[in-house]
């Protein structure tokens, strides 16, 4: 694609050098060749521009390029990646049905989607328009699938799922496996509660490899609008998450808790079940909240506290050995005893 | 199914209202229509009572229903779970194995059993009866499944695994992966240990969705009767888990645990390798245990410790900024030097 | 195979007793049986060696055995581990592709390697001698695996992934999933960046069940030759794993972070992204590392501090209500108020 054209699909943005410049990919700096555009944001990245082998940049507003062909942006990292779409489409295989998918007769497939080999299609189920299930996607009764998604390798759907459009499933993720859910019986045993709520999932929902998304006892677990799920992330049954939350790695939620929207929760962290977390709040890595939070909140540590405090009281701890030094340094000096009698805690 | 019907079929609860009532599903109170059986437990959850629509409430004794409907009972969450299995049977395919499904001439599989579509049976496996394998389902060489067993899509279950009576393994679970044994060689690298031995499920087991059970190196990992394990836990290889424990999701065991009878580990957390974790123990969400715990243990944090003392070591870690400064103070009020010489620590 | 033969093919290790008896598998010495060799590396080990009924040990040098058979070793653990390849060699299936896989005719396999049931081999991949993918494994186009892999069943790899000689992936790993990559647009939501990337898994790593490893942004996520990480472990787009390194279960590595080789990173452990973890270090169980390490570090605890200090701090913590009793007991004894007036904080 000419420079000139690629500025232009970005939405018109300012372009210094050769508008004919050609450019086929992205790539790093360091890495590049003359036909791929590459990227640079700060100054500090700016010093990988004397090496570098690529064709020409997208680059902050007022960065010195070195006199390199350049697309000038205020969002450099997103309209790289809208470049990097541009000129790097997905690989999507054509429609159809592989002959090795096993599709029930009641299920509704639009003709524009792609089942690839070894997916289970169970009755009732309804895949929209230009969807690919990329190959061994199994989908049990009754699921339903929006326009144009795209469900990677090994991923389960259980019965009655709802999904909406534009969703990407990354391979190995399940979507309405059965909440843990039992109650103590007679005989001193755990006994299964039915789990027969669903899950949905509304558009541009993207779940990550091998996370898992357990539909509800009774009603419905739901991933908000545009909400992203890194991977080995569990959301457990009943969940209420709204939209545009982040939800990275290897995060946990018990049973019902609410995220409003556009919450965010770092790697590593957690939730105890039946808490709401509060539009836009912000949970970081590892930590673990323990109880409502108002929308704005930024937490920290386990339990989850404010970002001050937890910072406060992690560097005290640290200081901690030397706080016990200073203390018997002025018992010493107090001497023995004296004073009024302690009454015991 | 009449409500006279349904609160026999319970074991006799009693009744008030109409026995001549039909009920057909279960829903919950805010959503639920004339047909559905709702549920009530508390005061609290009573105020919902004025605005549903469900036709008939199991409600725990003498909570005051507004003249509704009602099966009485004294485990009203337990006969609510009985109730939804009455109400709505689980979905089973028929028997049968699937032309798509490949089974070894060497295994054997009862004639009630089902093979899904796209299941893999190596040689030597036995199939019990009335158990089903959902779809594209793995049991590799010699696994032996016994009756009534329930396996979700994905599952992979390695070879020499034994799995008794009504089992369920959630969709994506990995039972009898290599445990993680390596030994240092003379070239300073990592030479995998043989992992030889194998996984016990023992009967009215549950493992959930993507989690992963690992085989013994020599001997057998074992998980006791009425376990219920949640998804993404791990349990390493040699783990003896005792018989009703319940681990929440993203648990992790090391190599060579043992919980005795009715453990309760909560979400997140984990055990060192190679310790027992008394019956009846409770370890809280998060914590992490790193020595034996006797019986009726409760513990919390990392390093996992007793109730009362975490809890209390938590509050003074909040006041740790507090306590500093009045230590300060102190410090001031006492003027400098003076007293006997520190000695160095 | 006679023991005799068996010393010899562990190298010539001195053997005690008589060689020309007959050993046929490994056992642990409480379950074995006489055509078993057992293995005792300890005088407590040792204990059990009473009882045993196994025909013949391999035993540290100079612990006493009682006088039966013994191969002597000065690594036993490693020649256990020997011995068992030798004598229980690992079932693999014949070569060949079964009939049920889809093999792309763009797809290149080795007539030596074994394509099992239900295996899906994308467009361009090339697959290695006597490589061995089980049952269901997916690979998607332009993937490439050297000789003597060994896949299990579930596994998902990526297009454009590249994986060494002797690689093991264990039942439903995903190599190649999408890195968690978002930028905010003009309307408020996340934007996919797409992950362009890929994954090289170098020569005789292994990788454990349900582990995900993302590919990179732009270059390559690297697993260095001879690195083994456990199950449920997530490593994030564009990490940089050394050689040597080991990484147990439940670990999160978040982007970009590097470990050089021979890390040693412990269970439920994590790194924040960008972080670069020296040499050697060793990261404990449940740790938070935030910050670059100096190769040969020793850390624990969140945020991951130097070993010693975290003991100490934990000690500490444990003994905080002390601490505070203490302080309070001298701010009575030295009486109210006083001293000069204490600055806000």
């Amino acid at each position: 694609m000419r420079l000139g054209e690629l500025a232009e699909q970005l939405g018109g943005r300012p372009l210094e050098g050769d508008p004919e410049l050609c450019v086929q990919g992205v790539a790093p700096l360091e890495t590049g060749c003359p036909r791929d555009l590459g990227f640079v944001r700060s100054t500090q990245q700016a010093a990988a521009l004397g090496a570098t082998r690529v064709g020409a940049v997208i680059a902050t507003q007022g960065l010195d390029v070195g006199g390199r062909s350049a697309i000038r942006s205020l969002s450099p990292s997103l309209d790289f990646a809208r470049a990097a779409r541009l000129l790097v489409p997905a690989r999507r295989p054509g429609a159809g049905i592989h002959p090795s998918a096993v599709v029930d007769p009641r299920a509704q497939v639009e003709p524009s989607a792609c089942i690839g080999p070894g997916c289970v299609v169970g009755a009732g189920s309804r895949i929209g328009p230009r969807t690919v299930l990329l190959a061994r996607v199994t989908l049990m009764e009754e699921v339903e699938v929006g326009a144009d998604g795209l469900l990677y390798p090994g991923v389960v759907v259980g019965s009655d799922t709802r999904i909406g459009d534009r969703v990407i499933l990354q391979a190995g993720c399940v979507i309405g496996a059965d909440g843990f859910g039992y109650e103590w019986n007679e005989r001193g045993e755990h006994e299964k509660v039915p789990q027969l709520g669903r899950v949905v999932l509304e558009d541009d929902v993207e779940i990550g490899a091998n996370s898992t998304v357990d539909r509800a006892r009774l009603g419905t677990t739901r991933i908000g609008r545009g909400t992203k799920i890194d991977n080995l992330v569990m959301v457990a049954h009943g969940c209420q998450i709204g939209a545009h939350v982040l939800i990275a790695a290897m995060t946990g939620l018990a049973g019902g808790v609410t995220l409003e929207d556009r919450v965010i929760m770092m790697g590593q962290s957690g939730s105890n079940g039946h808490i709401t977390i509060g539009a836009g709040s912000f949970v970081a890595a590892r930590s673990g909240v323990v109880e409502d939070l108002p929308p704005g909140s930024r937490v920290w540590g386990f339990p989850a506290r404010p970002e001050r405090a937890w910072h406060r009281q992690v560097a005290w701890l640290a200081r901690l050995p030397e706080l016990a030094r200073r203390l018997r340094r002025l018992e010493r000096r107090m001497g023995p005893g004296g004073g009024p009698r302690e009454p015991s805690e």
